[in-house]
């Protein structure tokens, strides 16, 4: 069964609810944020009660959080949890200045009238009508700081979830009834707790990911005693019948006593580091193989909304034209389907990021999966972290909620994904233009903020005589000498005893300018060539 | 040896050291913040590389911040870690309506032009000198929200970190030489953190607490199969000779395969659930015995700023005349020396929090320790939370830093203290007037948040016929029909297998106002005589 909501389908069941009456450290009932109406007739997510660890079985609900269901009874005096007094925290308000996700999102534009916003959030906004102190009389504000800067539930406020939940619900659509949602750290953070979930180091379980993989994601799941097992890929990343061949063909003994893997992290659009993004043929074979081989998958997707149109090196010079308008849909309509769209068995933790689309710095995210993970994760971060930072909530809160609204936060990312795909464009042409294509060969990327580049190590004059990582250090010293810094690809090696596949290179197009964009390729090239002896 | 230092140092030391340059995941050096000048010539702090778990001690840097040494080299471009660029993200600045931390601290005070302060924090005003924008050109801010809400290092900004590293000098003047600071994600997170580098499951180890101690973190380490032994504690809380018994006559065998304890969990100031605060002896007594012992302590002090005076029934009447003013070194002389200052070993970590003095939802607080325990912190916060949030460290740095200073922000401390010794108060009258005092006792506590009631089982009528835990399950259900919620003292037991001490409950004065507090006590007064018929 599949379905479908709009962002106005989002407003309509949000005037049909009302006022959203949340309070401090108040729960969410994530169901009551969902759109779809039938969403209670589809089938429930399967259990996972044989995949968790001792650690994760283990935990029980924080006591003091479960006697506040007592808060409940009309007139009851709590002298129970130390939630201190709002009346005692320094701050008044809160302000931000924002581009109005209305016409231009540039800096520029922001600051001023017609393209800017001022957006305020006051102490006790949710406790007094609107515009109280000037004498006014409307309805209340949802948030406010008294209840974003207090403890809080550690899944996050109802009033961030209730933003999360609809966005979830708009681009993926779960198809089983109990999805849940929950706010994060970051993805970062949201791994670690995912990995201390489902692996044992007593079980000696292990974790599939690709071949090259995210590096803070193994340097998370080595010192927790996780063996990392790397999966082939090819330019649309994850090779499934790898992944097939591997589950299959598992001999406990002569893996050392790791037991057969039942835990896939992927990174499925514009990977890291490989830039490379899986097709949703891709995608649903792998989770066909998932399904087969009873692994649960973790979707990791910071860069999912930077998927872009393919590279051409002859293309229309960047018009100052606006981009012909798009709905909300239409953008979506771009994008391949997420894991958590195909996941009739709930077998899918799927993490998201503000990380890479708005700022790294709220330390903010979400998760999606069925309510029995969602419930596991969510008594970790009580002890862990107790869910992100009240200044962020109120900051994402003003921005997404307060001034953008769905279809804004959508018109932003279709603005993020046209920056990145310029930025791309940059580096893959100057790539063409400085590059010495008899030993360095790439496929352009159609997403995130990576390339990768291979180099022809049979090429290289002492061929045989010196290792594949021997080169990586002498072309990596010489681009240090030539004033760029790239990433050696066996940084990212998900089994780094093993001998390399290649010698690769990662370079990122995120953050410097057109300008040393193509001075930095200019000089790798040159490294390459002076190495080579080219 | 002992050394102090004043607010009046730390001002001319940063005179001396002029601005700060610290840009986007800028490394900061801790030592250049420390105010005394012979920190140098101090005594090393010990190795604990005996204590430090298998986790732990597999913790590797990681290899892209590794890889940002190479970024002073003058004139590379850096196509290496995939930060965004600033100009990609939505917020061109963000302000905050605070107290001036002069006069009243108030949110009437802080309301007004003469009482409150509106700081403001632009995108690029590290970049750009003063007053840029309208033709200005002061020397640029040392932090902006380029930096702030860019990713970091996890052990949190220079500039927050060089605020609380001149704080901590100022209230704990450490007595060795390489103890260091880290930003945390409060202290129930950085908690959950030191207990993966003292502990192993495979090891057996075990946790000291007192006999009555934080659900939180009796509910983090037991997941982790850790063993958690509770100590005895009296009216100032951890009793040493309990704690060296303990230690002394450990029986490996007898405690079931459980390691002789290495590790001691402690809230010295405001026990919580207690109340109890160690005196200056007390804590001198106990890390003696942690001495012997080859003990480790964390240190927990949230309320360590809210010491009050002793309780007296009868007193003037709170005045309205503001109290005469006090030099910061006036304030930190009326609080009893921390562990962290009588720590010739390095073997104290003490945990300090924003959240009971400022605000919880900062998810902002920091770690004091030796560098070689700092950096194994560290490198865990790079994979599970990358530190506290930018919007956070933003955020604290306008109100700490911009706005009060190191003398504001002790004005500060006292006004809080203030304000919760006159909750204390009205609590404390409360349960004089309406307790039932043949059967309930208790100590005024001298800080924190918290008030412990002792109630005298063996006066209840079917003493001998019911369990302890079964007469504070009446009491605490007739405590809810009456209309107020208190804390069992059995969520609090270190042990809930053993038969309890006692019959207990927790109070907290932190948030109800006084007319409510007032009305709970007598609910619960009520509640006692009920059941014990009197």
């Amino acid at each position: 069964m599949s379905y479908s909501i709009t962002t106005k389908d989002i407003e309509a069941r949000r005037k049909r609810d009302g006022r959203l009456v949340a309070g401090t450290a108040a729960r969410a009932d994530i169901g009551s944020f969902k759109t779809f109406s039938g969403w209670r007739e589809l089938p429930k997510a399967r259990r996972w009660d044989h995949l968790i660890s001792k650690e994760s079985a283990a935990r029980e609900p924080c006591v003091l959080k479960k006697a506040a269901v007592h808060l409940k009874k009309p007139g009851l005096i709590s002298l129970g949890g130390g939630l201190p007094s709002p009346a005692n925290f320094p701050i008044l308000s809160m302000g931000l200045r924002v581009p109005n996700g209305e016409t231009e999102f540039s800096d520029a534009a922001a600051a001023t009238e017609d393209g800017g916003a001022a957006t305020q959030m006051g102490k006790y906004d949710a406790s007094q009508p609107l515009g109280a102190t000037s004498g006014g009389s409307g309805p209340a504000e949802e948030y406010d700081l008294s209840i974003a800067l207090n403890y809080g539930q550690a899944a996050g406020s109802a009033q961030m979830l209730r933003w999360v939940t609809e966005h979830t619900e708009l681009v993926c659509q779960p198809p089983y009834s109990d999805w849940s949602t929950c706010l994060t750290v970051g993805s970062t953070g949201a791994l670690e707790q995912a990995l201390r979930i489902f692996c044992d180091r007593e079980r000696h379980d292990a974790l599939l990911t690709e071949a090259y993989s995210f590096s803070t994601a193994l340097e998370t799941a080595k010192p927790m005693g996780i063996r990392v097992v790397g999966v082939e890929l090819d330019e649309q990343g994850l090779i499934p019948e790898s992944l097939d061949n591997i589950l299959s063909g598992w001999d406990v003994q002569a893996r050392g006593g790791t037991a057969k893997p039942h835990l896939l992290y992927t990174v499925p659009s514009g990977q890291n580091p490989t830039g490379a993004t899986q097709s949703v043929e891709r995608r649903h074979a792998i989770y066909e193989v998932c399904q087969r081989h009873d692994v649960y998958i973790l979707e990791d997707e910071p860069y999912y909304f930077l998927q872009m149109p393919p590279y051409q090196r002859d293309r229309p010079a960047a018009s100052s034209e606006p981009a012909p308008a798009q709905t909300p849909e239409e953008f979506l309509g771009t994008l391949v389907p997420t894991f958590v769209s195909m996941d009739v068995d709930g077998r899918v933790m799927r993490m998201d990021s503000f990380s890479k689309v708005l700022v790294p710095g709220s330390r903010m995210g979400w998760l999606t999966a069925s309510e029995q993970i969602i419930e596991r994760f969510v008594r970790h971060a009580e002890a862990c972290n107790q869910g992100p930072a009240g200044f962020s909530q109120a900051s994402l809160y003003q921005i997404l909620e307060k001034t953008w609204g769905h279809e804004g936060y959508i018109k932003w990312l279709a603005h993020i994904r046209e920056s990145y795909t310029q930025r791309r464009n940059t580096l893959l042409d100057a790539c063409e233009d400085h590059l010495p294509t008899s030993v360095v060969s790439w496929t352009p990327p159609t997403a995130g903020m990576f390339h990768w580049l291979r180099v022809d190590h049979s090429k290289h004059p002492e061929h045989g005589k010196r290792s594949i990582l021997e080169m990586e250090e002498e072309i990596f010293d010489q681009c240090i000498e030539n004033g760029v810094l790239v990433g050696r690809g066996s940084w990212f090696a998900a089994e780094p005893d093993q001998p390399p596949a290649g010698l690769f290179f990662r370079v990122t197009y995120a953050s410097a300018s057109a300008t040393n964009m193509t001075e930095a390729i200019t000089r790798f090239g040159d490294a390459v060539r002076k190495t080579f002896r080219l």
